[in-house]
């Protein structure tokens, strides 16, 4: 895997179940990955020598991020290596550009947008601004009230085209995750509904509260119908917004492990992880069905402590069932260093668990 | 963690998850836990120098199984390491002698026995002999039919006193896995019923059939109390005898986490290598509470090939509810090598697809 953030922290677990020699090519000595996984190889993924020195002996390479440039990655395809996701699919997670262009022409209802290269170019009106490329977490994506806003001169600095995209009246996003393998063998996993602040992902609810059935299987199918029609080999994420009148517009894509299917690891019968590699590796799928009737899982922010013992403390002894990861990392302000997960029958009561422990743990209460 | 089996490699994914620093001692650079924990140190567990220096700088000391001599465990006892179970409570694990007389002393119903030192000894009519120190998976135990048989000469090879114990005639096997920390915080996993094969566990059924609730609730309440009797921080694993009458008699001890009790990573909120991370590290401890109503966990031994790959795919595509940890071990015929986990509410399914994929893996099936 390249990439040693905590999507390839969480794939260890599933690769030690599996018994699979799981190699990680990490940004550095401490990424969350690294403190984990012996086969750590540290070194830049934007390399071409570096990347296929590290892939040389892989099965199979994949991704926990998609920055490596689309030339590294043909090169090793070109070489006979095998890559899953591929650079055909992996383009459409990298560049917006192309994939909503992609979308368009596949008919998959997306937000309308155009391109533009300098700031002239910009409408009047509100505007959500993108790089085409670079873009994570928030970061790459800024909402703004018009174009006089001193930050409209961002989005060029990059010297990447900028999509202009209509600012979608949405209700609410939701996710679609599904897993794909060479052979073509896919599931999907419940869509879930996913709370975001300040542009990050901060919850998780699993399944989305309210969607009918045809709603979700709907956003199930379209998922699905993207994963085979881009040829993505391993798990695909889907973030949609959910319209007044209750269909579903394309957001983003992610061709690798994702923060909306982090409930997986404690919710469903088999984790995201663990079906990245079982995709990538073409070895049957594992059943993505829930084992409760609700999973929310919530994000854990750095708060302003250095040391997380005596909020950790105070959250296990308040509720036995809570389930967390965290990703190993130093505790930065706004940086997510790790999930809790809480499981059950009653939505209220599980939201309000899983809230009440980020919160405790990013250092939002004080008691 | 002292010893680098599979113990340990499945404490690893626990520690991935709680964000601990876990270093491990292993036997050798290619032991099932030394392949997926970076920090780990080759060395012998019975050289002071090498466990002193290993446990420098670690919180907290505990172990993957019970043969780092007791001197050893005092002597970082007395240089103020904590290890947990110290020796006080360890001892009573390593030693059958000392733990069959504790029992005694306690009143807790046991097998009757006497110990002997040579052959000459030994009683007329049917035999179990066990070795008082160094036993393990069915070794270190023999079942004679008489002190005729040639292989009554063994036990007394190791030169340690032979325990002589009384021959039960029991129903089943139970086990009741409990955890308990410094602090005095103890949980109990529901009672198990453990199959045994040639003195070693095939399969775990959980909860055991047909044990009333009264009879599970003395059975975790006897392990419980002897967790505290005996002082143990860490998993305690009680093994025992379900005789004709319903009555139970502790058969043996360990104090790690144990094969009766590997079902808890698939089938229980918090799985016992967690917990006994937390214990060890006097956290609050996680819900042991069973998460479906049924769950079989069954041994995969090495069969008579050097790859599973070809079982696997049949197995997962024959079951996508098949839960699997693979220790990364070379397979060899009878080795333990890896566990399938399967939950469900109907038992007999649940048990069959446990059995098969088992059975499959292990290549006494062949299709």
């Amino acid at each position: 895997m390249i990439g040693g953030g905590q999507l390839a922290r969480m794939t260890q677990q599933a690769a030690i179940a599996l018994g699979i020699d799981f190699r990680v090519l990490a940004e550095g000595p401490d990424v969350a990955a690294a403190r984990v996984v012996p086969d750590t190889t540290v070194g830049d993924y934007r390399d071409l020598e570096t990347v296929r020195r590290f892939a040389s002996g892989c099965d199979v390479v994949t991704f926990d991020h998609e920055h490596v440039p689309p030339d590294v990655i043909e090169a090793l395809e070109a070489e006979g290596r095998a890559v899953r996701p591929g650079s055909g699919a992996l383009r459409y997670a990298q560049d917006k550009q192309a994939m909503r262009l992609r979308m368009t022409e596949l008919g998959i209802p997306s937000p309308s947008y155009r391109v533009v290269s300098e700031r002239g170019e910009l409408p009047t009106g509100p505007l959500v601004l993108k790089t085409a490329r670079g873009g994570y977490d928030g970061k790459g994506v800024w909402l703004l009230d018009s174009r006089d806003d001193p930050a409209a001169a961002e989005p060029f600095r990059a010297g990447v085209p900028v999509l202009v995209e209509e600012r979608v009246d949405y209700v609410r996003e939701l996710a679609a995750v599904v897993a794909r393998s060479p052979s073509g063998q896919a599931i999907a996993y419940p869509v879930v509904e996913s709370i975001q602040r300040d542009g990050i992902c901060r919850e998780v609810i699993a399944p989305a509260p309210d969607l009918s059935e045809q709603g979700a299987l709907a956003a199930q199918r379209l998922a699905l119908r993207i994963a085979g029609e881009l040829g993505v080999h391993g798990i695909l994420a889907v973030e949609l917004f959910e319209t007044t009148d209750g269909a579903v517009l394309v957001n983003e894509l992610a061709m690798r492990p994702h923060n909306s299917g982090h409930w997986t690891i404690d919710g469903a019968v088999t984790s995201q992880f663990e079906n990245h590699l079982r995709a990538v590796l073409d070895l049957p799928l594992g059943s993505p069905r829930q084992r409760a009737p609700w999973t929310v899982m919530a994000n854990v922010l750095g708060g302003d402590y250095p040391d997380m013992h005596h909020a950790l403390l105070h959250c296990f002894a308040r509720d036995p069932g809570l389930r967390l990861q965290l990703y190993g990392k130093q505790v930065r302000p706004g940086r997510k260093v790790g999930h809790v997960t809480v499981f059950g029958p009653e939505l209220d009561a599980v939201r309000e668990r899983a809230r009440h422990a980020a919160a405790y743990l990013t250092g939002e209460i004080e008691e």
